[in-house]
């Protein structure tokens, strides 16, 4: 079963700047931008500019600059947060755990003894998340 | 902490060929094959064949062409395995589950209501894991 893509996602919205979000990285390709229920401190998300569902429905350039820039953003979130190590996952459907289908990557800084939370839950606090981009940004440049 | 490249971690042996693996795809840059302690049925693992400990310490290029081939292992395995949805995960730093390393994309075909087994605890018999091997084999040619 294959899924159109859907202009009106939220992420849709984030590129074509009708939502907000705490954007940490964009270049012509890629947008990176917190997770606004993160299952850690730090959980960023980084997306192709590109209109595409998941990673399977993707052009291979597309996902060629979105590899890149989680490299980016994963060095960057393990500095801003001192973390021992990171986990990227990119869900596939919604069996897979996807909730957004427009692709995206998640990179979770990860601490030794610290789980994580359940995706979807909880907001996170604004003024949070705000702190958080910044301290990202902060590596970044 | 960076940790140096071990040219004796298992997937260097594969790729070097003193180690056997349920191989299911390769080309000059990448190789893909079985996880011989599957989290799930269809579990399979993309690794770039240039040397790197993990994805923030990789080449682009060898990053790039590794993301590539696990879109064509995500498509083979989601077909191979009738999957709802594939799971693409990575990890960097024992702080986050990694225990080989050396670069490695897992693939995981996830079906709703079927949980994933706890990864690194139990060996598939290896004539399960080259039947899995030979339908992701069959979908790709």
């Amino acid at each position: 079963t294959f899924m159109d893509y859907d202009n009106n996602n939220i992420f849709a919205q984030i590129l074509n700047g009708s939502l907000p979000a705490e954007k940490v990285y964009e270049d012509d390709n890629t947008l990176a931008f917190m997770d606004i229920m993160p299952q850690v401190d730090g959980h960023t998300l980084v997306i192709p500019k590109a209109p595409a569902v998941d990673l399977l429905t993707s052009s291979a350039g597309a996902l060629q600059h979105t590899i890149v820039t989680t490299q980016r953003i994963a060095r960057a979130v393990k500095q801003a947060f001192s973390a021992a190590g990171v986990m990227v996952m990119q869900l596939n459907g919604s069996a897979a755990g996807q909730t957004v289908f427009h692709l995206h990557f998640h990179v979770l800084p990860r601490h030794s003894g610290i789980d994580l939370r359940l995706h979807g839950r909880e907001q996170a606090a604004p003024e949070v998340l705000a702190e958080h981009a910044r301290r990202i940004r902060a590596v970044l440049t």
